[in-house]
């Protein structure tokens, strides 16, 4: 049976691969493991039916037949549990990559997004400019100790795995700023993630459906 | 084979059940599984044996044999896995379940602590007081959400799960903050978590280790 996820009809980070359905896309390419997309309006996603789905108004959803979805974390987890290819099969060195996927995103992404979130809400007030440094800290002192655990190995923790797919994920939110340059190794494994077959095909896909939209408009 | 969890030898939190030890502890006893205590000073916390287990310098860590894991998230869902009373059986309900897990850490929890965070941290800032109703606003469509999914059920998908009990846990850090309040069925919802023989079992066992350093440090 071939899933359906649902996506931004038109993606605010326009077609930069940080919304959430990459990390979907990306798990699901890993794993060759073909899906449909339907892409919803930022009107769709707050109104009942998407909600039914996904009780906070977001994407990526993930329909199997009867069962539904939410949270980008669960849907790659559930992915991987699917198929080979995003865990190992050892028990414990499975339980190890799947706690590298909660700390992807409960201490790393939390830090990086603590400080990303106030450049949409808080861009306007006084303090703004005053506060950036200290976000910026929070964020080094995450990436730091990341950094000496990753060292000089390719992946967190043997072959590649659904958490290092979060964890390049979240890192890339940091986009082409300082915080990923000053850690060299962090950067290169980004680099490496980036450079992997699934995750350019399912950049790819997401790019096209914010080219689309987006021609779709004229050309925004 | 007892596993053994890290918790604070003196928790900040002054044994009130939010460190992070506390979802873990509660996990097992939901399932039956006895464990054993390491208490870490902030100091061992941050030394290089501590890290080897926990890359951030933080508790808790669950020892069992030769496998080591942190986060307390993936913690609780080892445990979940590994004996019956936090997962249905049945693959969907399954499946979302371990969704809910990830929805109390990537979006409920990330907007308690975006909000939390700032006390610790800006307090003393001049804009310390003009930000604290942007943030309570932004936890506050996130609870909105989530009230509205839970209606007037007891639990968020069926039977008491491991996604509850992340859940309750996370709505805890409100504590008696109006947030909470403005909400009845999600307060009536975390008053049910507490009440239940697990977490007051779990609730006991980190308080008495708090109060047990308190005073060897001589009472304070």
């Amino acid at each position: 049976m071939t899933p359906t996820i649902t996506a931004f009809a038109s993606s605010p980070d326009r077609g930069r691969g940080l919304a959430r359905d990459m990390p979907v896309r990306w798990a699901l390419e890993e794993v060759g493991q073909p899906y449909e997309v339907e892409l919803v309006s930022f009107e769709a996603m707050k109104a009942p039916a998407h909600r039914a789905r996904q009780p906070f108004g977001q994407i990526p959803t993930y329909q199997e037949g009867d069962l539904v979805l939410f949270e980008s974390g669960a849907i790659v987890l559930h992915v991987a549990g699917r198929l080979p290819g995003l865990l190992p099969e050892e028990p414990a060195a499975r339980a190890r990559a799947i706690g590298w996927m909660f700390a992807a995103l409960s201490t790393i992404e939390q830090a990086i997004l603590y400080r990303e979130i106030p450049t949409y809400t808080e861009r306007d007030r006084p303090w703004f400019e005053a506060r950036k440094p200290i976000l910026d800290d929070q964020a080094r002192r995450r990436l730091a100790d990341l950094s000496d655990r990753l060292g000089r190995a390719d992946w967190l923790d043997g072959a590649f795995s659904a958490g290092d797919l979060l964890m390049v994920q979240a890192l890339r939110r940091l986009g082409s700023s300082r915080l990923l340059e000053e850690r060299a190794n962090l950067a290169a494994y980004v680099a490496r993630g980036e450079a992997r077959p699934a995750f350019r095909r399912a950049f790819a896909a997401q790019r096209a459906a914010f080219e689309a939209a987006s021609a779709q408009r004229g050309g925004d």
